[in-house]
Formats: structure tokens, C-alpha cells, sequence
């Protein structure tokens, strides 16, 4: 079902996220484009000589394409459409690492739903981010800020237009 | 001073990261990556007709890049070279957006530190990002995994080699 | 609704895309990627002169994107989950170019279906790329090869799972 | 020779682009860009279930590089100098997948040529997209829209200059 | 005429590469890949205050591109086809930055060949990159190392097949 | 040390940069960049054939990446703070090629100083790019224009600010 606003939502929904394979090309963009050059992501050499005996991804890459592998789900989505930003990220475990050539996905689950005012409400989310033998790598709780259905009749709208 | 271990750092100390402008490139940049095309980052038409005017950059592009401003630091950052891995994000509060030509920095303090065991302990660092009007866009706090230092009188390399 | 199988689409069928403004970087990205650095797409000073008075983006940058817009339709997409692969590109026709800034979206239509055998199907889909003041930019016909609906009862899974 | 204009075309003429070995990086940056993220391209263990057996390349990233090898020909290359723009596909057959380490090339041809008016004429080119084995990918029929050669004296410039 | 061997190379050849715009997408990417994010590129608002009053792109930014810029001569370039690997670059002056907009090309002319041994030969070529005002940016004296005609009859062959 | 001028640089001063493995990702994303997509870089089966029996990073890719590491060592840097801008690079020698998967470093020495005016000094770098086996690829120098301690009491701010 097509959800538009935060009355749509539901605690206890569930979702899982379509999965991704994480690849080097991944991490070397991930360096690159924040900075973080830490050997442990970047030097093979010196990564071989660590406990994990190999480069692995960033514990932000991770979250940051955990997370938005949510966003792929077009009308699955736990988020109405009527969102209007993240607005709070509650905690981020990082548990376990990605390794170069590790598949994550994303499975997640409403956990909270706070009514803020007459037209905004937060609908709190938990994620586990998962590799490809079900192995937990980091959970995270998102608030998203959510447009609330409109009293008016012209209400049916909702979402986003053509964009 | 060099930190080499989670006993040369300090409650209380401070740093300032470099400022990076966060341009339209940043923004197609990590939609693409992410796969989190919203339209309030990648539609001009559909932004102009938001509160903002135009499109925003991604909360998590602004989390993402802000804390790796601290990676840049050298010598002069908080948390010492020992540091084996992100450990936890506490919470990010996303308090207002970054538009496209904003230049943004982070201001960070080590607001906490606990001995985990014998080799380990965590360093949490409070971050504020702000962009060049000294706006708060971001509030973060990290705790990173550090080592400490060996009891061994050998102890005194520290961090990594050659890396 | 959800679409599984070649069955579960129509003749006649519409969908419109979600807006993406084609950036400099989207430009420079493409040129880079493809080698096709036709000063046309990357010499600022010799677009100056032609007849556009600026650099227009690839053709086929905007056949790429804008077709693969359509993938970022979720269930609203008119192709079925089951579709297994591109089969044919009947036919594109560049009618005007998109300019740097401009933001573009793609109308689509099932205009045609075939079954091939027992397990597959074509569904052919007509595509208008518009930009932001509803101009053509380009028309494409796109085959999909969809896998049909398995006649067993165990038939109803459908799609990829946790992909 | 040099081609300037459509009169320096002939019918027959064939070229062979240089070759490039599509890497793993070329299907991220493609997805990418793109936001075809669907798994067969992009997450290694539904890749394996399938008759492929590993991630394939995205067929319009083939059509992409492939057609834009044919730009790397300087000289030797089938459209002449003056060609404006891209004007037509007129039908892509995509045959078989291109895998990561695959080497493509492209073989082309001039198969038609129309004058469109005093100052504009269609150069057809067919082109078959091969992998290091010869086995063929893709093919594709391309027009081009080129100057005629001025009928004036001055007509010798041709082409863009110093661009 | 296409050069394949040393043997076809002569002083004083003189050619003129395309033109490029150095776009900001040109200076974030760079300042991501090289790891370079000196404030004088990256931070518009540090820039402002510098004499250059805006960010000017990284001098091995233009040398890179600029120099780059005489491989997509084909047939035209000064270096044969036969040339097995830049050798040596003697000097790079750089004389006045690029900033973001500029269109640059390079003006380049076989200044020295010096005979190796019977295979080898090495071709030193004087590179000018200029900007769309004919100003002067940075000049460089590049050496290649390229292969000699063969004595054998077979020898007219060169250059590399079907790459 | 944190070096602020001119004055706090040395003759004979060395240093040692962090590693960085070249990968595919590089190499395709420099090819892209430049357009400089010389077969020996970017086409696997004529790789194969050469002598290097597989595809080699660019020289100037090892150049650029070799000479940047050198920005990522902070207060670590041979260059003072107050460094404006690279000057000169007085000669690179390419003395072996980086494979895909190598893992590079720099070796840095201060190896001449000279006053130019009241103001400026220029500091000479000689550096060696090695790999993981120490065996040497690229040597250069490079002369960076630096700031000279100002005379005045206030003199002591130095660098950049908040960049």
C-alpha cells in the first residue's frame, strides 16, 4: 500500500531493503570523497597485518548505504512519501565490518510514532544492516519528519508531484 | 602534541576541522552513490517550490563529510592514532539544512572517555558542524575505539606504520 | 499494484517518472565515462558559438538517465518484477537537447506486448523524456523480455527476493 | 583521410574502435549514475542464482561505451567533422551480456546516407559491439547529423576549431 | 598523416590540442582522488580572501589535464603511435592558475629526439597550456619513450591492433 | 613540529608518507578524468600481450597520487603552512610502472632552499614513489613557494585559518 502520510504508518511495520554488494570501487569513492584515507580502508598491506587480514569499508559507508537502501523501495518504504527530512539519527552501533565483496541489505522495522503538531509527526525507525550470511554489522535507530494527513477534504493528494 | 594512545587524550579538548564547501558535485555525488535521489536534492524545479528554495544537500552527506573533516587534522586531531575503529554513534540532531555553496567545518571536544579493558578504551567526541555564518547544522557525538598505551616499556611506537 | 509477471501488465498502461535536473557534473561525469568529449558537451568557449550559446548535454546522457528514471518507480513501474533483461531499443529519436540546469522526466506507456513462449514475454514501453517546460527532448521504444506467470500453483512468489 | 563534411562519407566504409575492458568499477559508476540498481547488475549473491551466474554488465552501459568508442577514432573515424549531433538510434538488439573483464570493442560501418537539405545530411552507421572472444553483444544503428560541404569558396575551414 | 614509429617523428612538428572546461566538478574530483584539499581549492570562502579572490583549480589538476589533452589528438598527436610510455617530464613551470570556468588547451612542438638504441628512441615534446584568453598557465617539456621502425619488410605494420 | 614559514624548514629534513593502494578503480577513474585511455591502462587482453603481462596504473597517475600523499601528513609535512602554491616540478623520472594492487608510498627530503624576495622562499622536495616492495617507480622534485616569517611581532599567526 501506497503510504502518503505519517497516519499510514503503522508500529511494528517491517521492511526489507533490496541488497547491495559492497566493492572496492565503493570504498575507494567513500575515501575519496570524505577524506578518510585510514589505511585500514585503504592500504592492503598494512590491512593484511591487522586482525581482519584485509581492507574493509567504513563504518559510515556502511551506514550511509545501509540506510539509504531504504530508499529504494518505492511504495514499500517504511517512510510516508509526505517526508520531509530525516530529522535525527538516535544511535548507530557499528558491530561488525563490511569486507570488500560482503552483500548488505537492510531490515528494518517501525519502532516509534510521536505526534509533534497539528502538521508534523516522527516516525522512528530501527535498521539492522546485515551482510549475506545474515551476520548483523550495525543497527541504527532514524527518526524521519513526517507530514500529517491534512484535515481538508482536499487531503488526497499527498507526496511529492512528478519529481 | 602527537596522540599516539587513549591516555594522551583529554576531557575537554578541542579542535576545529577544516572548512569544505559543499558544492552541486557533492550533492549529485552522493545521491548517486547512496541511490537517495529525493527530489529535495536532485529536482531544481521541485526545490524551488519548498520552504528552502532550492535543493538541500543530503543529512547524512552533511554528517558524512562533517565528521571526516576530523580525519584531516594530523597531529591536531582528538582522537589518537591508536584508534582502531569507529565504536558508536550516539546521536545526530540534523538542526538545518546545507545549500549548495555552503562551506562547512566542525567544531569537536572530547566530552567523554571510559577504560574498556586492559587495551581498549572509548573516546567520545561532541561534534557541532556549521557552515560559514557559524550556523548549526549538525550535532554529533562519536565514540571512537582507541587503543592504550602498552604497559610494556617497548610501548612507545604506537599507531600504525607506514601506512 | 504491484506487477509480478507479463501478465500482470496492459496495453495502455502510463507511468511518469520522478524529475532529475541534469547537472555540469552529470555532463563532466558522462564525458569522462564515455570519452565523448565533443566540445559541444565540454568547451564552454565553443558552445559559446554554436547555435545553443552553451554546452547541452549528451544524447545519450539523456537517453541513459532518462530511461533508467523509470526504474526509480518501485510498484508504479510499468515493467514487471519478473522482467529478466532489456531485449531491443526499437528506436530513439533526439528531438532537442537538455541543457545544463535543466531538470527532466520521463512519460511512459505499454504500447505493445508479444509472448514469445511459454515462460517469457515482450512488453514494449514508449517513453517521452520532457524537461521542466514539458518540451520533448526524446522518444525511445524500450523492449522488456518479462518472464510470464508459472502455471503451477506454486506460481506465487514472483521477483527477486532480498535483492 | 580526414573527413570534414557528409560528401567526404561513403557508404561501405568501416572502422574498428579501440578496445576497453569493462571493469567492476564501470558497472558501480553505471548504476551510479544511473540509479539502475537492479541486483543482476549489482548484488554478487542473487548474481549467482541466476543463469549468468555473476553480475553482468547493464545493457545501455554497453550501448554507452560502446557507441563512444567509435569517438576515439580521430581520423579514422566514420562520422566526418562536422557532425552536429546525434539524430537517431534506430534499433538496439542487445545479444548477450557483457561480464566484468570483459573486453569490448566496436566494429562499424557506414550502411546509409540521406541529404536532408543544402546544408545537413544523415550518415547511417551500423555497429556490432564484440567481446574479446568475437562474440557479439550488441548492435546497433546510429545516424548522425553532418554538414554538407559549402558550396562557396570559403568553405574550406570545416569542422570545430581548436576545440 | 599517421605516425607510427620514432622514425616519422620530426623537430619542430608543431600541433594544438581540443579545448576543456575546467569545471568545479573537475576540482572536487581531483581534490577527492589526489587526497589535495588545500583550503585555496576546496573552500570558496577561504578563497575569497586570498588575491586569487576565488578557488583556482590544483596546478597538477591543469598539468594532468592539460597534458592529457594531446592524447585525444589521434592522428594528429605529436607522439607516434608506436610510444611505449612517458619516459620522463623535465621541467613544469606553473605560471598562473586555473580558475573554475576556464577553458584551457595545449600548444605542443617536438623540441629534441635523441636515439636510444635500435629499438627505442626518445621524442621530447615543449607542451603550452593556455587558458581561453591565450594566457599562458604552465608549460611542461615531456619525454616518450617510442619504438623505431622495425628493418624487417614486415615492419609497416606499427602501432597497437585492435586496442 | 608544526612548521609555519620558510624559516622553519630544513636541508635534509625527510619524511615518509602514508601508503595507498592503487587499484582498479583508480586506474579507470584517472582514464576517465584525463581521457588519456591508452590500451596499456585500460584493455586487459592487450595488457596481457606486453611485457607487464597485465594493465599498468598511468605515470602520471602515480605521480599525482605519489606527490599528494605528501599533503596527508599534517604537521608531518615538509612544506611550511604558509605554503601559496606548488611552483615548479624541476624533473620526474618514471622508472617502473604501478600495477593494479600495488601499494605506494613517498619518500620526501628537503633538498634545497632558496630566498626569492622578503616575502616568499622557494623549498625544493626531492621525493621517491616505491611500493610495497621498496622497489622505486617515479622520482621528482617539486619546488613549493612558501611564505617567509614576517618581520613584525604580530608575525606569529601563520597559515591558514579555519580552513
Amino acid at each position: 500500500m501506497q503510504k502518503n502520510f505519517f497516519e499510514d504508518c503503522q508500529i511494528g511495520e517491517k521492511t526489507l531493503s533490496p541488497g547491495r554488494t559492497i566493492t572496492e570501487t565503493d570504498v575507494v569513492f567513500f575515501a575519496a570523497f570524505t577524506g578518510d584515507w585510514l589505511p585500514i580502508h585503504t592500504n592492503a598491506e598494512y590491512a593484511k597485518q591487522t586482525p581482519f587480514g584485509e581492507r574493509i569499508a567504513h563504518g559510515m559507508l556502511v551506514l550511509t548505504v545501509g540506510s539509504a537502501l531504504l530508499f529504494r523501495l518505492g511504495d514499500a518504504a517504511l517512510l510516508p512519501k509526505a517526508t520531509i527530512a530525516p530529522y535525527e539519527v538516535e544511535r548507530v552501533r557499528f558491530v561488525a565490518p563490511a569486507k570488500i565483496g560482503d552483500t548488505i541489505h537492510t531490515e528494518a522495522e517501525i519502532v516509534r510514532m510521536t505526534e509533534l503538531d497539528a502538521a508534523h509527526g516522527l516516525v522512528a525507525i530501527r535498521g539492522e544492516i546485515k551482510n549475506q550470511r545474515a551476520e548483523l554489522l550495525a543497527v541504527f535507530t532514524l527518526k524521519g519528519l513526517a507530514g500529517r494527513r491534512p484535515a481538508s477534504p482536499a487531503g488526497s493528494a499527498g507526496g511529492e508531484r512528478a519529481s
